[in-house]
């Protein structure tokens, strides 16, 4: 079942599935054309398009040959297929607050520039799809994939990278995986101009709020606070170091145990802006006004630190820049180009508003 | 040109287009098929494919006959085509703020049900989408349309309906049209709570900010708070009815020039959260204490209404539920089953939080 050159099409069954045209010639040594995957796994054409388009009508003990042979030899398509639905898929670990949607905006800017649509998912807090996520984008044969404050399994990886599907991880949730492009912002650094700016005001006893621990964004941030406090000798005090979830809950929670301490910071680091706002919150349950009995130092930059009172002195990370840059870079590759390069980080700055001040018992 | 019975499929020349098998029996009076759609224009069926799933390829006054024909008699299809996308279209004016985020998650939560993708896309503020997006949409072939505070041409609901595409209008912009199904909230009712409650606090200066003047949403809110002010026997004063935006940004502005009325508003009800966001900044800005010096009311109880400080008063509409509801309607009609209400209203509820207090000079 090696037939049909390109120009003349097959009858098709059922769509989208299948029946690419397969090259008759063989290829000892790169990757497997369909027809090749089929006769040595030894199931039909039709089968073998079943899993790569991630249809479920396939046995499972033989959706697992098909794949060890793809995942050992690739699958080589004869051409970009003529029905590559054009569809950016992008994936969030949870939609919540700006932050999402500042990214959405980003990605819609390219999309649209390059017609594509958007397909919207959300893990619903996990880190990685589960296995219907994958299945449904293999069907849909998005041009790219990108996967933002998430990541894929290994197994996940390899059957989007074994069918020629490109993803791109912004702002990754966990260790950056350096085989898969990413996008990021200099987050050490921004962790490093929000503890300098407060240590400039004259704050020793600066407490810092993180992200939850398995985001190495916000480790990031807080070495970098780390690093301005022992650039500057000021002791890091590990009461004053606490593991938050970037969620307002839980800055406010942090806050209102950090504001009872027998000695309390002057200034809290917040790592970001939702935080902060909890933070804002116990500081106001305290009976303390801002900036002069606490300062509060935010990271993101969302519309809600522009319109805080008093507004928020914060870390901008360009959230919607990074996330075109991501859209950009997966579709480069579905193209067929090289990227410049498979890491970008974009800057950080730190915009100072009318949250931060000298501590009053300086 | 009418011919191939459903079993025996056609040799596909481009994908995912068309040729869809046609029914050989006329149809008089009811409406056409692919077949007589072509026979009646003069052109192929490939052609009149073309024309009903978008594609570019069609000279342009084919088009137009082609549109007319299908306007004019509608267009039959045999059967649900086996190639629909599983696809949900969501459809936003504007992508701001965490409405957008409870909408979105209103959809997913009934789009992961269904296992359907959700495409997303934003009209960069304007009213009704473009020719450009209608095309893209014809050529996914979604499940259903979902319209967030905004509409569709005649033309663009002609398209869709005449491919028998479902939609659902969510909180519509514009005038509800009553051919259309759409979901929205008991609008009028949480103005009337709205000002109910200030009146019962003593308050009788209760300027208003509604939203922009298009959205029927905004109106009846406005009306609802005309009604208990006229009930009560307090007069509404001209100078405290303002014409907003749903921004922050107008919420503020509106707020920073009524509070410098030579006699200003002892409360305000902002009409959306967002914009009493802006009231409350430009209080502080005036050095006045919410809910001491000044009541605030907001509608919509979006997260940053609980994170306020003070925690906003507000008028809560179950956006996620409306959201899920649109979703299950498209649905239902995708699936050929009739709607129990084209018109469902969800109640809205006050939720009096610390904003709200008795005016200070009653």
């Amino acid at each position: 079942m090696s037939s049909s050159p390109a120009s003349s099409p097959e009858p098709s069954t059922t769509e989208p599935s299948t029946t690419e045209p397969s090259s008759p010639e063989p290829s000892p040594s790169g990757p497997l054309t369909t027809a090749q995957l089929a006769e040595r796994a030894g199931v039909s054409v039709a089968t073998v398009s079943k899993v790569i388009n991630g249809r479920p009508d396939v046995a499972p003990a033989t959706r697992a040959r098909v794949e060890e042979l793809i995942r050992d030899h690739g699958h080589r398509r004869q051409k970009r297929p003529a029905r590559a639905a054009p569809v950016l898929e992008l994936v969030f670990r949870q939609l919540r607050d700006s932050y999402a949607l500042k990214i959405i905006n980003g990605v819609q800017i390219v999309a649209r520039k390059h017609r594509l649509a958007v397909v919207l998912s959300e893990l619903q807090g996990r880190r990685t799809p589960t296995y219907g996520w994958v299945e449904d984008v293999l069907f849909r044969r998005p041009t790219g994939v990108i996967e933002v404050f998430s990541g894929l399994t290994d197994t996940q990886s390899g059957q989007l990278r074994s069918r020629g599907i490109p993803f791109v991880l912004v702002d990754s949730g966990g260790e950056p995986d350096h085989a898969s492009p990413s996008v990021g912002a200099s987050n050490w650094t921004g962790g490093l101009s929000a503890a300098h700016h407060l240590i400039q005001l004259g704050h020793r006893r600066i407490a810092v709020i993180s992200g939850p621990e398995f985001a190495m964004a916000s480790r990031a941030r807080v070495d970098g606070y780390r690093a301005a406090m022992d650039t500057a000798g000021v002791p890091v005090d590990p009461a004053l170091v606490r593991v938050g979830d970037f969620q307002t809950e839980g800055g406010h929670r942090h806050a209102v145990d950090l504001l009872r301490l027998p000695d309390p910071p002057t200034a809290v680091f917040a790592c970001n802006d939702m935080q902060a706002l909890g933070v804002y919150r116990a500081a106001a349950e305290a009976g303390l006004r801002i900036p002069d009995d606490l300062s509060v130092v935010g990271f993101d930059d969302l519309p809600a630190a522009h319109w805080a009172f008093p507004p928020l002195t914060t870390v901008r990370q360009p959230l919607t820049e990074m996330a075109a840059t991501a859209a950009t870079m997966a579709i480069t590759l579905a193209e067929g180009r090289p990227l410049a390069q498979p890491r970008v980080e974009l800057a950080t700055e730190l915009v100072i508003r009318a949250s931060t001040g000298p501590p009053r018992d300086r």
